[in-house]
């Protein structure tokens, strides 16, 4: 366990913490007194069916959805009652390096998505008594999350959007994946996970900085030289002023944890290996929102799982900064689309429940 | 200088050597008795107008081309005088580890491209007493020297096919190709470029396979498991089998060099910094050829340069493997779509030679 002051109330708050009490892992093992941290929006509604889950991305935290949410938005914080619940691993919830033995840092077992979402479904259940969710909507590792729900708890879902991610993980992102977690790993100063403080670790968080470069954006990004999004000035500040320092901040084994769960994403482990199947089963309204300039999530990855759902429709998010629009900074042009495509799949009457079979 | 079994006759063979003697670098410096490998199919006719000249890529020699080369395609030895051009530091042409000191290993001095294309038409007009070159066509950094060819030398060229590459390097294509600086330059044993073996380098080399693996081929590549493309039956087998070990036998500072000048490669450099002024210089009937998959150097890339060049079209080739679509590894339904195009540039008769300036 060490100290990191990135993962604190003051630069992700306001969060609280839902203990889990001793949580079973599917791949083995358990976290002790395992904790999701979330923050909430808005109230939940006396019928309990105005909620809205929100799971994070790599490496994000439930701040970063604060630009999604707000009055008259589609994620309306005086209709509904949001709840964003940070991933097991992403450095608030219970991770490697808040975690005391026999789970710190490099003894941390391995999380999957599924765990995740199992733990989530026991906050809003247990916590506040939810049966019915009105809308599960994510980013990246967040869609992966959101599918995972959409699959895991059909009768209880009744709209999903993920957006910018997939239902199974392909091989190309695989593999994508697997050099952010190379990058790390080859640095001498990560020591097989026993670092001494996330600073030890900092050439090979600059260069798995620098592959989110290529690959989080897209070239027509470059082309434009649309850094003022991200509020720079230049190609060299976005790389050297923005993107090293940013994942500089981050804890190297917490990256590897979410790198590790996102590699291996796939709701067709549900259905014995059948993502047909297994997408089959989804009852709720399901917006599949790919941005057209993604380099790993691309649309043509997302339109195949969406062909698979039964009540879907695809909807493609123009953006400028490939994967990275997520992040919101094209703003309103981003969030326009987002907040439009949230507002009709809300619209959309919900059947009566399916008694879960 | 060190031994390296993958840079020889046997391997990639048959090639020659042409001496430079003493030659001045862009950048400062000179390589002493430097060498360009090269290789010729077919024979000058007496006119002295039936040659094509093919520019290498990064990491490969002119051995790659031999699929592009034959009786009846649009390379056709019977008809041209075709002359494949090892670029500087590619392993064969003088390089970081067969040259002697003071230009040995780190101490080799940064080579641009159009110290390269400087080098070829020494070779091509000294050697060979050319004036007029029927063709100039490469894919990737052979692209790049292929405009700086066409920029360079306007009165000389009369066509140029660059393909899957730019006049100008992109900044997305530079932070890419600085993963790949980065991937080999990070493991200790490359010793800031005074290993004793390039096995000594083996973890980087590995680690730069594997980003290779991510933007050399294209998401859908891996979705339609086009691995028989590239002779092997599973994507581990791809990575594992064919692109870490093809790489892992190359000269680390081989590719260094390479990766430094691909960074670089700009004609805007022959025109105080502007692009259209330089491309504007063409006087070659030019086909710009992007390949459509391509991460690195995509078509929107190219187009927007094709439409600076005066006489020019834009030619995209269709391929799944993204930019390793120039391997050929999809055989007569790539090779068709490059042949039915130069076949065509070929046939463009070409105006008189306007005398140079």
């Amino acid at each position: 366990m060490i100290e990191n002051a990135f993962y604190s109330q003051e630069k992700h708050g306001p969060y609280k913490l839902f203990s889990l009490g001793n949580f079973e892992l599917e791949e083995g093992g358990i976290i002790p007194d395992c904790k999701l941290a979330y923050a909430t929006h808005g109230k939940l509604n006396e019928k309990k069916d105005n909620v809205i889950i929100v799971p994070t991305w790599f490496s994000g935290t439930s701040k970063d959805y604060e630009s999604y949410i707000g009055k008259g938005r589609a994620l309306d914080p005086d209709e509904y009652f949001i709840i964003v619940i940070n991933q097991i691993g992403n450095g608030l919830s219970s991770s490697p390096h808040n975690s005391l033995p026999p789970v710190s840092m490099q003894s941390f077992p391995k999380v999957r998505i599924g765990d995740d979402v199992r733990a989530q479904h026991r906050l809003v259940t247990e916590l506040f008594g939810v049966q019915e969710v009105a809308l599960v909507v994510g980013g990246s590792m967040g869609a992966q999350q959101t599918y995972e729900w959409a699959v895991r708890y059909p009768e209880m879902v009744k709209r999903a959007a993920p957006i910018a991610g997939t239902a199974k993980n392909t091989i190309h992102d695989f593999l994508f994946t697997q050099t952010l977690i190379d990058a790390i790993t080859s640095d001498p100063g990560w020591n097989l996970g026993e670092y001494r403080s996330n600073a030890e670790v900092a050439d090979g968080l600059k260069r798995h900085a620098d592959i989110w470069a290529v690959m989080g954006f897209c070239p027509e990004f470059f082309n434009q030289e649309k850094w003022g999004l991200f509020g720079v000035e230049s190609a060299e500040e976005l790389v050297e002023g923005f993107l090293e320092p940013f994942f500089q901040m981050m804890d190297p084994n917490a990256l590897l944890a979410m790198a590790w769960k996102w590699q291996r994403g796939d709701v067709s482990r549900l259905a014995d290996g059948n993502l047909a199947e297994a997408l089959g089963r989804i009852q709720a309204k399901v917006f599949v929102m790919p941005i057209d300039t993604d380099m790993f999530f691309p649309p043509t990855d997302c339109e195949r799982e969406q062909q698979m759902i039964p009540n879907s429709e695809l909807k493609v998010i123009h953006s400028l900064a490939g994967h990275f629009g997520l992040f919101g900074g094209e703003g309103p042009s981003y969030h326009g689309q987002i907040d439009e495509h949230l507002k009709a799949l809300l619209a959309v009457p919900v059947s009566e429940s399916i008694v879960e079979q």
